[in-house]
């Protein structure tokens, strides 16, 4: 029985506030259950050194916590002076992820930053956040579109993610934090609209899992994504 | 005439929404206006350095901005490194305010730490942010209460703020972002329930402001730091 | 009765010395009694990024205490690999008075960056620097006048920097360090040579202060400003 | 065609080089093709602080790259004053896999700290690292036997580690820097020598990819931690 | 000719002002002509963390430049967040230099930091900066003496220092700015009052030099710095 | 005698292994007994801010070590966030003996930077970095004479460098790490192929040295250095 009482497969409640900002080109306020993440993403008028001069485009992302989305209090980064490697990892996968479903060519030399600010933290921020994410930068994507700046195309599918895990041997999907703390294994996955695989980060955090054991997250990961997409449509339509 | 089209001495529409947090000890989530902050109190079982083995405790204040808060998108100041004066310079000042309403020595050798962070920024925010972490900080000394940690009373009065400037040549209450980049003087005051002033801050723009300006920016902050307090008062009854 | 015997309305030893550094464009050696700042501007043939292309100018402050200039030593910052708060908050407000009495137009796109480097404190750093600190702009934009980069004119008025505080119950004038550590009130005025208020900052350390004590420390601020200005007229002179 | 000439699932040249450093209690010199990594394991006496006081180990790993490693000649990161998201990222996988067959409990209150240099890089730098960092690892827990510090079988299992991709639409194995570049879907696979899976990793760069091309990766990956294994195994002979 | 017409042999006029700092233990405004550098010498209840409960003490040196020091304006290193390699250099030198000449078992578990900060710079810094600090030091350990805190006999010697350099195929002594950076080559002398060296540095600037005229600078030192530490006997007398 | 049982004017053996990096234009793998480092000279196509726009080139060397180069694990710089005095004084001194033998001007607007990285260290890394460095740079040189981009005479003579110290009273050469840790004076001598001087540092770590022990050690270094030179000539031959 999984603490928050859910079946295996089942999500917690989730929902996509859609233009919550009143700044952002594009924004959503995501929330898996007690997972709050707003997501806001930012028209840019300039690309990476890297990419100057050659028309292409950019997509990147930023990930934050608030210092007391957590059940203890964490440090403040700006304090700190640095970026932890967990953030560094997070905000790199949702920009990968971010970038699988988008035409850069297409966007012009222009970059959108796509941020994901955790207000509030209960397991499952990082696929929280690329879900909603995907929600900020399809009306970023739009707002261009009204002014002539890019095709709708240039968005060619939905990007949405979830977490799965071995919880007291049981592949469950969507962990909570409880779970999560206590899963012998935790995975995240990508997925597109079409269901093509787009990240799969498994971890053993205790005893190593097997190809059977990965199967069943894969499996339960498709059916999490298929719902989540299916939000996305709602809420874009 | 304002551009919001309020009478001089007219603050926002204000809201303070107790409780916003799942984690915190206290929160609040202060509007005015389009000015959004989210206000936490965390208490920590340790003090500063300067105050070990003293007895008694210590209240401090974080402030952050959301990078796409403001209209244009700002540096995150976690991946820039380091907070800006302009963050230092008004995390200092939510401190100070707080801690002159509560009694240290009542606290025992504790920390609560209060994190304001700007959602949306339309002018206003350590205003906003002082007014909402009172509520936070007074929530989380009747938690202690509530365990016998601390006495209700440690919380000595009420404390709020509000600003104020000279906007086209007339004193105007609560300036939003499109009168403050255009006002002429520009001032921060700080007072408790009582009416006693705890911060004074004004800066001239442009020219210099007369004694007699100055005046009438402080009658117009009575004015609405009174407001303020009274709904202080709703909010925790 | 005041640790130093002085009257309440009495400063301290004033004393400018203009022309102390053998480099910098304009300089002054400033001390109020045992408090001893070394003011340097420093003229530069670049405008920050913000404005760089608009034909204005720009003032800057910056400030930094010697690690022995204090009682017990400091760390340096410079070792510290930052700034505190509280020294980016003075650069801050020296900066923005000095910006108050020039034409930044005039200037034309360069920048005078003022330095304010404390030798040896004992109270009201800040106030001694911005007051010194108007000598060595002013001796710059003559250094400039006399090369024909600007109009001796782009000064547009004196302005002086003095502390007030409420110590032991009586408003007194210029606080020195004993003072100023058990003062239930502490404030700084920035005024103009023509008597306008540029910058106002009170802040209560134990109980707060009413509007009449407030008066009270404005009239005495406006005192000792009358004072300074005197003698950075004959200084200059 | 490969451009090394490799067939699919045919390995680089691999070496691993044991007791390569003077100092260091365990170390080893591997080499994929032309990529080449120093480990070296270091015996700390102390835990970190999270861990104090509760009579359990650590293992964590560090990763670097030599700034002229690579074919560009990179900024050094201790010169940039900082580690970039990348390297954290690695350090961290490296640190995970590490942990997974080791007895936490057995080494007592110390730290091995396992340092990953990157003398010469030519695409899997990471999986490399891992290998070779097994064998610094057993070494010094060997070297920790031979002293009672600790019984042998702390080490509970080899952990290996191999890149896969799918390249011009064939998956295949061990990918050098030139297929790396040009790769649709880049994964990487952490196993133990038991077959048990510790962490997947796959990404992709183009289009997304299927689950039927992620079971070929993953039945690439495991023929070639075989092999590692089966060259750990020899190595520590 | 030297630009300013001294002797090959001819120092600059030196001046060591003692006790300059009202808070400092010891201190010394010391001038090798256009060169001022304040030394001040604290005494600190704490060292290193390598030397705690060893009963030994520490002297340290800390070094650093007024931004307007400078001919040109340098740009302060507690903004830029770091200090030079050049700053690094020198304050290591600095504390060496002095570690020459004092008893650090007599100090007992105490330190002593040196700080030395060039108000006007205009070559040598380091060697006036070594030859006051030798009297704050001095002054330092007499006040403690004064105490009953440590011998006087804890300072073992005097301590001065000098630059030489060929400049227009000459060896001169005490370089100022003009020379130094024009000199072919450039070194520093640090001696004790007993004669003996502790510190050779010579740097070729431009072509080799020979060691004859390596044995010039050393005699042209010895010859200055002989009359730097008569200075220091004056000075404490 | 001896640790390494070595005659006084004995060097340990040493070795210089040319193009030892696929990468780099120039590289070499130095050892001086169990000192190892690694030289590696990258070609770029930039300069320093300050020589842009002048058509002269420049050398820069950097300098680091590996965590467990030492026989005490060292923390890692990059994790550190910041060079150490140490580091940045090393490669200083490295880049000032490079640049004594190279002619800048020939070089054109182009910067050759040298890493020298220490693999392992036994005493002496900075001598038998330069003197590797040397042969690097000679060969990146060489790399772009053949390219036509600059006469293989840019190279205007050979550098080496060499440690010598007074250990047990005796002077002796080429100190090793155990030497070095107890050596009452410690001196590093960088020499042209000409023989002329072009940095000389010497320290007393205990009691100051005299003339004639100098003298002693430079003595040493030149047969040290001739040595290390004829050594560099057999490697390019």
């Amino acid at each position: 029985m999984r603490p928050s009482e859910r079946q295996p497969n089942e999500m917690r409640r989730v929902s996509l506030e859609r233009r919550c900002s009143r700044h952002a080109e594009g924004s959503c306020f995501v929330k898996f259950g007690d997972t709050h993440v707003l997501c806001t993403a930012s028209l840019e008028d300039r690309v990476p050194p890297w990419l100057r001069g050659g028309g292409r485009g950019w997509v990147t992302a930023e990930y934050g916590m608030l210092p007391r989305s957590t059940t203890e209090r964490m440090r403040r980064e700006a304090a700190a002076g640095k970026q932890s490697g967990r953030t560094q990892e997070i905000q790199r996968l949702i920009g990968r992820s971010l970038r699988a479903v988008i035409d850069l060519e297409a966007l012009g030399e222009r970059q959108i930053s796509v941020d994901c600010d955790v207000i509030q933290a209960d397991g499952g921020t990082r696929t929280a956040a690329i879900t909603g994410a995907w929600v900020a930068l399809h009306d970023c994507v739009q707002w261009m579109a009204a002014r002539d700046m890019v095709q709708p195309t240039a968005i060619t599918d939905h990007i949405a993610a979830v977490s799965c895990g071995i919880y007291k041997d049981t592949p469950v999907l969507d962990l909570d934090y409880l779970e999560d703390s206590d899963a012998e294994t935790d995975a995240n996955f990508v997925m597109t609209g079409a269901g093509g695989l787009v990240e799969v980060q498994a971890t053993a955090e205790g005893k190593p899992f097997s190809e059977d054991e990965f199967a069943a997250l894969l499996a339960l990961a498709r059916h999490g994504i298929g719902e989540l997409v299916s939000m996305q449509k709602l809420t874009i339509a």
